[in-house]
């Protein structure tokens, strides 16, 4: 097996703890606007919306979306569930901008200097290219570049996504490697030809669910990224 | 006039300087098969046919080519014409693949460094996607992501490129500034609503060949990138 050439990462949960920073930035807000609000709740139900409504453009029932606007479209629903829907469009807007400032796990940024040293790294998540590079900046991840569904206009599990990588790098498919803490991201990568390694987070959801056992086809299975970058030689 | 949020910036000729490349790889390739060639003359008439060959593309002649298969195509006539054709199809690969080692102007990595703390800093270069993330990985540009006319499908001086980087990064046109040598770039720039700085390459074309006035209506004009870093407070 040789070696790949580029690692592509998702990002939601494998490169960053999306739950506890929308639960900080949530209880902020609480607090200001005397909000009582469940928010790992709050974050839980935000983000249970995020599949459904990427399905929708993946079906063509809306015309391609970037996931900025769709979080915003679903914090709107879930305000107006919750009877918040006073909030003014400057804090909306802010809000909605938490996916903006996600924190790495602890392991993230010392992996990603490892890695980037013999491979070119990048994300390659369904968030909107403004959203990853503002990310990148606060939280220092050294991207040599920034691939997001939005340059394919198409979301993962979309096969268009995958396979731009590899274009788009001048590599063949099996010289790319998809880095993920989800088994369906990996296995749809897989199906288009792309090497695939697997880096369970267990705390993602928090403390009562499990990561899913890792599918014995996957190329590589490590505990964080120090981890891959040790068992990739870098 | 408020602060520009993301600067990016032209590269052939803006950020590295491509034809003192072209003659060093040259005079290496010639060397190992004792070839009698002007390798500044060719760097020059390989140079002569990237506008044309982009234009094609422009005009509808051709579909869309990344400038990696432009460039071979033109180094294919090139040594054609000077009766090089039988350099083996590893020589001309790896011949062609000489605008992905090329040098930064000496100011350049210090320069973006500096702008890189205070705005976001991409190429917005007609190279391709790849061509771009290998010249930035061996030179240490410090880009915060990669911008390419092979992202829009269009090359400059096409609106679409120019159009791309406000909805990419989330930004109105006039929070964007581009930099560049070249001031027909800056020209379409501004005719697209992007904010211009100019920053005169003399040596560009060697010592014969003198840079354009600046226009006067350009935002801003400097020497080389430490002091367009110094003019924008960064």
């Amino acid at each position: 097996m040789p070696d790949p050439r580029a690692l592509v990462f998702d990002v939601f949960g494998t490169v960053v703890d999306w739950r506890s920073a929308v639960v900080r930035d949530g209880e902020a807000l609480g607090q200001e606007r005397h909000l009582d609000v469940d928010w790992t709740a709050f974050a839980d139900a935000w983000r249970s919306r995020y599949a459904p409504s990427m399905d929708r453009v993946r079906r063509g029932e809306i015309p391609w979306t970037k996931l900025d606007d769709l979080h915003r479209a679903s914090l709107e629903e879930l305000l107006d569930e919750l009877g918040m829907e006073d909030l003014t469009i400057a804090e909306k807007d802010h809000f909605n901008k938490v996916w903006h400032r996600l924190d790495p796990w602890p392991d993230a940024v010392e992996g990603l200097t490892r890695l980037k040293r013999r491979y070119v790294i990048a994300p390659l998540s369904n968030g909107n290219v403004s959203l990853l590079a503002n990310m990148a900046k606060r939280a220092g991840l050294p991207w040599d570049l920034i691939l997001s569904a939005e340059l394919a206009h198409h979301y993962k599990p979309d096969p268009e996504t995958y396979l731009m990588t590899p274009e788009l790098l001048d590599l063949r498919p099996e010289q790319v490697m998809m880095v993920a803490a989800h088994v369906e991201d990996l296995r749809a990568a897989r199906e288009n030809g792309l090497r695939t390694a697997y880096v369970p987070r267990p705390l993602e959801f928090g403390r009562d669910r499990e990561a899913d056992p890792p599918d014995p086809r996957f190329d590589l299975v490590a505990e964080d990224f120090v981890e891959l970058a040790e068992k990739l030689g870098a």
